[in-house]
């Protein structure tokens, strides 16, 4: 049988003109696409298509491992959740590589990407748990396309201020067992904050290298 | 003329029955209304009543900070969000004191939490930019409750992994100006997982001097 390899691609942008991390996913998932029809894609937007914040915290847990009555949700209403976390879950499980456009927002991720962890994220059926080891994912390749206004280099100020990426990473890597690429574009706001101007070029050239990235990793994933 | 100290109470946390953070909060209000009927409070439930996440990524400016041409959504559906904008921030201005239930969700808030948080950082409106200096809630007290189903003991494997204080840290105290107060309950899930059933005396002495310093700031906040 012929390996179908499948990309899942999640923006999460509250902007569509604007955007770099959406420019940069496109450039992944053309990239994917070019290889060949065998390439599919699953598109989700964040954005557009926005998911409810979680409806119950017992989404957290398979329902096995819920302390009893701990629901706070009409059961009509868990039950229309659990289906949207099935299928959230179901799309994650079918990917054979992860796409995810996260630009930072206030110093971590939009609340719209975080909904999608917030459901995906399940210690006992996505990740392990006590008696229970699965991990569905694990090897497989995540990409996260971060996109920064600002800068947060190491020994810098603003160094350990973007709480964006080490909580993907956690979820993503140490939690789901993925194996995750970090591609990053910093300085957006040099385009249009005067005091960030002097920074315009090293902006454009992470840009530059971002897109180069992103290209390189599409041709080259899944490994294995 | 008598100040009136006004209290902004925000929950956040997914679960009605069974939630720490909105355990502590609610004898942080109850011991601000304590003090007498002046002391009032606006509530605001992010879980029961959920805010949409960000319409645009426009609103993270004021107006005049805006791009030309940058916004994405439809001229209706900003004015929309604006207006909720508008009352998100003026509840937070007319606070002496903000209390934030935040319970650790994903090694982050909750996406409830994060996109209030999206609506009320304004840089240029509520927290300093370049040719707008004004702060206007420097210097007013904002209560943290931190609850979190395992511990993040500094030199422990999971030091750092809570990237929810930091980034609250850093939106109300280093952006904001506020004088941020956490109060944490750690090791919540030891009542209901086996694996860490070993250290509940200390979560539940985390859980009493928790309540025990909600209680005492309440009482003695807003300073000044």
């Amino acid at each position: 049988m012929v390996p179908v390899p499948h990309l899942l691609h999640l923006d999460s942008a509250a902007s569509l003109n604007n955007s770099r991390s959406r420019e940069i996913t496109a450039t992944f998932a053309d990239a994917w696409r070019g290889r060949g029809p065998e390439y599919s894609v699953t598109y989700r937007d964040l954005y557009r298509e926005p998911l409810p914040h979680l409806a119950d915290a017992v989404l957290h847990w398979p329902p096995r491992l819920r302390p009893e009555g701990a629901a706070s949700a009409d059961p009509g209403v868990l039950a229309k959740a659990e289906a949207l976390q099935d299928e959230l879950i179901g799309e994650l499980l079918g990917a054979d590589v992860l796409l995810v456009g996260a630009p930072l927002y206030n110093y971590s991720v939009p609340s719209s990407l975080k909904t999608w962890i917030d459901h995906v994220h399940v210690p006992g059926r996505t990740a392990p748990f006590v008696g229970a080891p699965e991990q569905p994912m694990a090897g497989r390749a995540a990409v996260v396309v971060s996109s920064r206004g600002a800068s947060y280099d190491a020994g810098s100020p603003t160094d350990g201020w973007d709480h964006a990426v080490p909580m993907l990473e956690l979820i993503l890597g140490a939690a789901l067992g993925m194996s995750v690429e970090v591609i990053t574009t910093s300085l957006t706001l040099a385009e249009t904050v005067p005091a960030l101007a002097p920074q315009l070029d090293r902006g454009r050239a992470e840009l530059a290298a971002a897109h180069d990235a992103a290209a390189a990793a599409a041709r080259r994933l899944p490994v294995g």
